[in-house]
């Protein structure tokens, strides 16, 4: 298991990626995830990821994010082996999952979300790395 | 450089325990941080930590975050070779930091915090781990 990504929810990926460059990190690659209706600009670090998120939308989950919370830390994302086998389990033992089952990620993988009422108050996203 | 640790604050180590507990993950230790006035649950996770921070004050850092904003990510922790020369870059191009000068952190690191101004709002420690 490891930590696979950070998601910020940022007001400009322009603006914020600043500091991180300035760090001396590299954005890898800035990507449109539509059905988020977010761009994302990915900032690898590490075994893992830093991704600025940055909405297409206030109405898309960043954007309302933004607009109740302001910029910030918005999710963080566990790589584990297999994601069907980690939701039954935490289902078995009460763990309340926003997604039963898994669905398609970005880049194939497969993802399903943690409702923050059973993780301490945090978005978690589990994922599972397709590698075919 | 790589994610040293994700900080989350929580109302109940035992409590929020057992999510990572159920998803495979063990606590390695769980101290006392009287200077922060947090009790620390951490969690390794890949080359990486998850520590979740109990407030013994609500008049500390962590208390005042849980009456304010409620459980959930904290900040996060990147660990650099050189925190001097990581601090001296940052400010020369205009970064703001909450703290100019490294302090000593847990188990003899050197940490410093950048100001969420310069991040896009997140709360980031920079982190020189001192092996001798």
């Amino acid at each position: 298991m490891k930590l696979d990504h950070i998601g910020i929810a940022v007001e400009s990926i322009d603006k914020a990626k600043t500091f991180y460059e300035e760090l001396g990190l590299s954005l890898r690659a800035e990507e449109e995830v539509s059905e988020q209706k977010v761009r994302v600009a990915v900032i690898p670090i590490g075994e893992s990821r830093i991704e600025l998120l940055e909405t297409l939308d206030p109405e898309g989950p960043v954007g309302k994010f933004l607009a109740k919370k302001g910029q910030g830390l918005h999710h963080i994302a566990v790589r584990v082996d297999d994601i069907r086998d980690a939701i039954g389990r935490l289902k078995a033992r009460g763990i309340e999952m926003i997604d039963g089952e898994p669905r398609r990620g970005a880049e194939g993988c497969l993802v399903a979300f943690v409702h923050p009422r059973s993780t301490g108050g945090v978005l978690l996203e589990l994922t599972e790395k397709n590698d075919e």
